[in-house]
């Protein structure tokens, strides 16, 4: 647990930094080929006037090995929540600390803003984050299926 | 699949109408406790320079009798996307069309606003709901548990 690192806000100069943390969760999640975004879409989505999230990082010796990144969703059942999409640590800085670091910055976050719950989602099989988030208390509901359909196939009209 | 029906966008002062269909909706998915949600902060959090959600409605004769509610959310693989948060068509006026068309309004909006994607949940029980969205050609993957923490619990921290 003794290696030092420090966690702060995200800046727009972070984005490269933050998609290659993007895409190594991806090959870890087994679906790289998902990813189309770009560290130019992340740099232009994450600043400015209407930013679509927000995101952490935890720094080692100026490099940067994690990102929390979250942002609102609108629950009917709720009102406003917020929704951790990423919580990412380089597989070689895991095990110190860094990703505790980084959940806690976004609770700290949604309780400064006034959110009433964090909510995420986890692979079943991913069991390391799954012990990670039990040490938080969370509820794990596995009942709700994921659904999704492409909006730029004309055939589906 | 001859009763009458129109759809449109919906308007503030459909708030109250909206908050009973996804209480409704709350009800049929077994989760009534779960509904803190009020008409008042529905009236609140759709409307204005920075509304939270996107809302159309279905009439039959004047009366709201089904809604599509949908918000965008950011995907760090896609960027932002389209989420369907609720689409309820009241129990006594299924199988008319009705939850197509609306689902058709969510569709069309997020295609004229250039989203790739459009996702939601469903519960693995509700097998009418997979068997219509299955009609779209839909993916489904049920290998994401949902996960939550309150954010009003001084314990977790």
């Amino acid at each position: 647990m003794g290696l030092p690192f420090t966690t702060r806000k995200a800046t727009q100069a972070d984005s490269e930094s933050i998609f290659n943390l993007v895409y190594e969760l991806a090959v870890f999640e087994r679906a790289p080929n998902e990813v189309t975004n770009t560290t130019e879409a992340i740099q232009k989505h994450g600043w400015g006037e209407n930013p679509l999230f927000h995101c952490w990082v935890a720094e080692v010796e100026g490099t940067i090995v994690g990102i929390a990144l979250c942002y609102i969703r609108y629950s009917t059942w709720k009102g406003p929540v917020l929704y951790l999409e990423d919580l990412v640590v380089s597989e070689a800085m895991r095990k110190h600390g860094i990703g505790t670091a980084l959940f806690n910055e976004c609770v700290q976050f949604g309780r400064e803003n006034g959110y009433p719950r964090m909510t995420w989602q986890v692979l079943d099989w991913n069991t390391p984050a799954i012990e990670f988030y039990k040490n938080y208390g969370a509820s794990f509901d596995s009942e709700w299926v994921n659904c999704s359909i492409s909006l730029q196939n004309e055939s589906m009209e």
